[in-house]
């Protein structure tokens, strides 16, 4: 880059300039080459990207109809725009969260636009001059009062785009008064054609290919305990033999990361998930707080997780000799952990109640007795300290990330009991009549083999 | 709570409604009584926040002056509500957020604005029957194609808000030219108002107690590293010295758990800093990116914080013994790498290159050389192996973190000379300057008091 930058120094001011404009016509014509993969990526990422924008695009077209036909514009005139105001900022990716900002939105509007109704009617009564220096101290006061709630936490992160549009539909009533004597119809209007922009807007959300966002909520638990199975199984192989394939094994185990940053993401599925319907296999007030417990409980783990790999990257490692003695014991832990975490993973997927997690949870537990009394006998013999260090700290992890294993399997089974998850036994039956049921199809095949051959 | 449930039971049905709606009203009244409180502390948290809700309500107030002023109002006419709803959703806490939002808004409205009058005008060629409809397929495609760039991470993080108003913008302008044949006008009269309106919050935004992202991003940074310094600094005598002030001392050193979730803020500060212009100590091209550099490894750090808390909760601890034995050694590598980050902590608030955290991050060092032969002495003598576990790991994990300081003082120096803050030289010629100028006084004031003498 220096020398390059020399290169140029060297040209005249006019090559120079010359080359820049090279420079960045080859990294446009790089991003314009690039473009089309980078579209392949993100609708292949989720392809109900690509269905969510032609629902946009079909609630826009579908406002917009507003202005074409005239039965329709008669009634509202210039309002329609506010139908298409609506459905641009209201039309989120999942039915919650376009349910939560059309509510917002809705009741704001109503509210406010009472008010402002209200306000102008008492700022009318003084006279002519007094008006509008009532009507600006009620804009202050108000605008002041509600954009100070917007700091309250529990406010900002439930309705604050309530309160946005509360401020601005009671300015827009209240102030808008003062020049159109129609007020009242005027707030009708604008009441109306934003319900409607609402309405087109969830229906569509609603009743085209619906991206629910409990059911991102649920499979985003189950994913993430899978992440953290993923690594611990994979753990115990990757720190004990890694110098063979390091590189190639070790971008698979990092599936975890995104946990430790998914915080605000999982709050604000959480309050969008509370507002859903029920749907599929979500009946109506499913727990979908305790989706925040079990996530916060993994969080925790993936913080150990973290600092596993971390083990993974440092400079002091153990020699091959002390990880031999060491390698059996912890991998077992590790991936008797990752088991019982896949199988809690599994469990929320099916929605059946986890059973088989508790024995890979005894089975690891078991191991780390072993792994404490080889640590004890091996002690005294002549390994490096820092080689012990080392191995120690990988068994303390580990040994905490089985406390975290065991706190995440019980939140998940309050899970289980809140949501009513089936039973293992009603699993079971269930599969025992299916079971039933393909016997029977089985002897009736063979029954009608046997009517054949005769 | 049971108890409670089965005396309503028994009563009657009238009395069990009366008991439910007072049981409400005690709630209510509890909320009422709470709210005052709940001010003051948000209001505490931050005072800015107070003057941020009287500059939003001056900023409203000022754009709805449109509707009261007859000269004003002639020229916009109905358009005025355009400044009032930029004002409304443009307004941020920080001038560099507010700024990006009113960047966004303006550049979007004015492309948007001209697209929709381009395309108006393409669709009116044809005749009236074809019109609608290819008006209606432009705004099909143009609102499908910019949703789904809305997914792109980059687009998402930086443009979301534009290019909401460019689909909003071209939509009006392209759909209400069907009925308004003046697009022109009605388009120049929208964006001139939208222009005043984000020119006035900006103003109000910049020109009265500003609040700037880029100082908070700043000061963040410095927070941060303070409040890992204050559990570091503080860990030792927590873990070796718990048992008899415990609680008091421990909620004290929780200031770092702000850290794991902090990313999504910071993020969004340094894209709202890099707005800003220059202002206080921060000149024109602030390293901004650095910070994100600074905060990921401040990040990683707490997360080897975080397993150092779990070990101060942890059911497996050493007996006061095995402590006693490595309380010194450990406390120190603890205390020296707090202080190393204090170090870093203040140099970044003082924006004077950082120096002696270099001695304490070897004072670390040492002291980490000698836990190990410490810990080789005495592995061999008869301790229980969970014991030293706990203790191992409470040393690894240490390890880790004085591996993270290193990291994180490295960074911190790139910060400093990018940023250019001035060097502890420089610094203490400044120092050496104050100092004599002070003698100087000091030998005038003695001259003088020996004239007076005289």
């Amino acid at each position: 880059m220096e020398a390059n930058a020399v290169v140029v120094e060297e040209q005249s001011p006019c090559r120079r300039r010359w080359a820049a404009v090279r420079e960045t016509t080859v990294k446009i014509r790089r991003k314009v080459a690039e473009f089309p993969e980078k579209i392949k990526k993100v609708a292949q990422d989720d392809p109900r990207r690509v269905v969510h924008s032609f629902k946009f695009g079909l609630a826009i077209t579908l406002v917009s109809l507003f202005y074409y036909f005239d039965p329709l514009y008669v009634g509202f005139g210039n309002s329609a725009m506010w139908a298409i105001l609506t459905v641009v900022v209201v039309f989120e990716f999942s039915v919650g969260a376009t349910l939560v900002k059309g509510l917002n939105r809705g009741l704001a509007t109503f509210l406010a636009g009472a008010l402002g109704f209200g306000v102008h009617h008492l700022a009318t009564l003084p006279g002519d001059i007094v008006r509008p220096i009532l009507l600006g101290i009620f804009v202050f006061i108000l605008a002041t009062t509600v954009s100070f709630i917007r700091f309250f936490p529990r406010m900002k992160a439930r309705y604050d785009y309530g309160l946005l549009i509360f401020i601005l539909t009671f300015c827009l009533i209240s102030v808008s008064g003062y020049r159109d004597e129609e007020v009242l119809q005027m707030a009708h209007k604008r009441v109306s054609t934003i319900l409607i922009g609402a309405l087109a807007a969830l229906l569509v959300c609603i009743f085209i290919c619906p991206v629910w966002a409990g059911d991102d909520l649920h499979n985003l638990a189950a994913n993430n305990l899978e992440n953290l199975a993923t690594f611990l199984q994979g753990f115990g192989d990757e720190y004990f033999t890694k110098s063979s394939e390091m590189e190639s094994n070790k971008a698979s185990l990092q599936g975890y990361k995104s946990i430790l940053n998914s915080k605000q993401v999982e709050e604000s599925w959480v309050n969008s998930a509370r507002w859903e319907p029920r749907h599929g296999r979500f009946k109506f007030r499913h727990p979908w707080k305790q989706y925040l417990m079990v996530a916060s409980l993994t969080r925790q783990c993936a913080y150990r997780v973290e600092a596993l790999n971390g083990c993974l990257d440092s400079d002091v490692q153990a020699s091959p000799e002390t990880c031999g003695k060491f390698q059996e014991t912890c991998t077992e832990i590790s991936s008797e952990s990752g088991k019982a975490m896949k199988e809690l993973a599994s469990a929320i997927k099916t929605m059946s109640a986890p059973s088989s997690h508790r024995a890979h949870i005894a089975k690891a537990k078991d191991a780390t007795e072993k792994l404490n009394s080889l640590l004890k006998t091996r002690l005294c013999e002549d390994i490096d300290v820092v080689e012990i260090l080392a191995v120690a700290t990988v068994a303390s992890l580990l040994h905490d990330v089985l406390a975290c294993t065991e706190k995440i399997s019980e939140s998940v089974h309050e899970l289980a009991t809140l949501a009513h998850f089936k039973n293992e036994k009603d699993g079971k039956q269930e599969l025992d009549k299916q079971k039933q049921v393909q016997k029977t199809s089985n002897s009736i095949d063979l029954n009608h083999h046997v009517i054949t051959v005769e």
